[in-house]
């Protein structure tokens, strides 16, 4: 089952931003449009726009102007994307050549640039300066949290505390602003804008929680790379802090995580670090903290009123934290 | 004699505007900020602001105001630095290391773009949203000027047509923007600030070629970097179009250019090279180009009111078509 079928409904509307979507990366540029367009038709759940368009649903929702902010946010996380990927010398994503291996670093640096600059243009569309603000800021506070990924590379001796600030910014403020900049671009109510951003930030919570846990447990078919990029990259997630947490297993798996980190990239071996990992209880634990921000999400949503978008939204909600794709 | 002693009356505004600049990339994330206080540091004419500023004394100035304006599109210039030495490989700029060179590529490509974030937040605090689309669209556009001075590195058939096209992109561009922008949020006449545009997208025009005349003719002390950086790298300039046209000297250059990108980047010597283009009528074109563009400006100044201003940015112009620096 895939997150858009549970949207009949709004599939018209989810076309039309799709439609745009590749309005707002064409130019007379053809290197450059080329390389969006394969990013855009790499595909990806577009839960950020999803969330954009049900959150406007309770105000005045209409959707030439809702895909106004629509748009700009599935591309600043595309942008995101086409870095990260220059960063952790991606071959892949979602099964699909990455920009960088297609083309090279450079072309990725500026296609990430040039994806960032056309959301902004359509963004400007709007004239509401409080939506530029909360996007502007976001956009500072997710590099940071890049940073903070780099920064903690192979870091075994990281605190939950600063795992959970690091997907904050890298995952859940993007998110969260989604639902809040739908809700503010509908003019609705501001303790529903309010409400809906909390919503989003849980969620997005529990959504990178998920996908951590899925780099290590899923297939390769399931997830679109092969499990145990993460980290054979350095990057050291939920998962990980708490198998190190089990006196029993903590010495192997950091002489694990040493020899990958001492192996080239790519080439490491990570079957016996993700074999230690599955035999512990760090996946159980992580999904239970991820059930922990579903449920808050949950409760978010009480006082909103009963519109069929909020029902939407709580089956995204159970939908993320479930999924194995 | 540098640029901004022809200001002394502008002095504690540049002064202010310094502060400001620091501030906006000041951040509780101490490499974000270290990376990008370095790049400041490193200093830079600040040719931008001075244009905001110069601009905005058409209209109602109010430093407060202009330099929410003056800020993100130095934030932008310095952003794009950060990003080229990325792709330039160049390990110093103004003679100081560079980012990537002090630091890392990774490190180098996410504080690009934490600048541009911050650009961003200092630019949202403007309400007019005319601003914020003339900003955007100048984004995209630079992106794509380099971009396409990527796919034009080496490129030996290249016109002088592409050329001028892409410096309009890469650099003219965000220079006819800081007069205009900086006209409108002083709420100047509509027709003065179509007028500083064409000012200020002619002295960047101007700027840029003299620039790349500079790579070829200039000291390592007066450029910052060593001569002939450009060729290195493949960047095809303007003189070096010109010399190429000189059937004389085209086979030789042609074999000196082909042997420097044969050549491993920076191991490679360009003395050859730059011996035959100064030989060459390239850059007395070149200068004289620069010369009809520096016209160009001074005459689109014409027919605005005859302030202190209006001689500065004169004074502007033509320093910046005999600068040695």
């Amino acid at each position: 089952m895939k997150l858009m079928d549970l949207f009949v409904k709004m599939k018209g509307d989810l076309n039309e931003i799709e439609a745009e979507l590749e309005r707002a990366i064409t130019s007379d540029h053809t290197l450059m449009t080329e390389t969006s367009v394969h990013l855009l038709k790499a595909g990806g759940k577009r839960i950020r726009p999803i969330f954009v368009l049900l959150s406007g649903k309770f105000g005045q929702y209409r959707l030439d102007v809702m895909k106004n902010i629509a748009v700009p946010l599935e591309l600043i996380h595309m942008a995101s994307l086409v870095h990260d990927d220059v960063i952790d010398n991606a071959e892949t994503r979602r099964g699909q050549l990455t920009v960088k291996s297609k083309w090279d670093n450079r072309i990725a640096m500026y296609t990430g640039d040039y994806i960032h600059g056309k959301a902004l243009t359509v963004a400007t569309k709007l004239d509401n300066p409080r939506i530029h603000q909360i996007l502007s800021k976001a956009m500072v506070e997710m590099c940071i949290g890049e940073m903070e990924q780099i920064r903690d590379f192979f870091n075994t001796e990281q605190s939950v505390r600063q795992y959970l600030l690091r997907i904050r910014r890298k995952t859940a403020l993007l998110i969260a602003i989604s639902c809040q900049l739908g809700a503010l671009a509908a003019e609705t109510d501001e303790k529903y804008a309010n409400r809906l951003y909390r919503f989003g930030y849980n969620v997005g919570m529990a959504f990178q929680i998920r996908d951590d846990v899925l780099d290590l447990c899923g297939t390769e078919k399931q997830i679109g790379k092969p499990p145990g990029s993460d980290i054979r990259q350095g990057n050291i997630t939920l998962p990980v802090l708490l198998a190190l947490h089990d006196t029993s297993l903590r010495p192997k798996l950091l002489q694990e995580i040493e020899r990958i980190q001492s192996a080239d990239g790519a080439a490491a071996d990570t079957s016996e670090a993700l074999r230690l990992i599955r035999s512990s209880n760090g996946i159980k634990q992580a999904e239970a903290l991820a059930d922990r921000y579903t449920q808050k999400a949950l409760t978010a949503l009480e006082g909103l009123p009963d519109l069929a978008a909020k029902k939407s939204l709580k089956d995204i909600a159970r939908f993320v934290n479930k999924r194995n794709y």
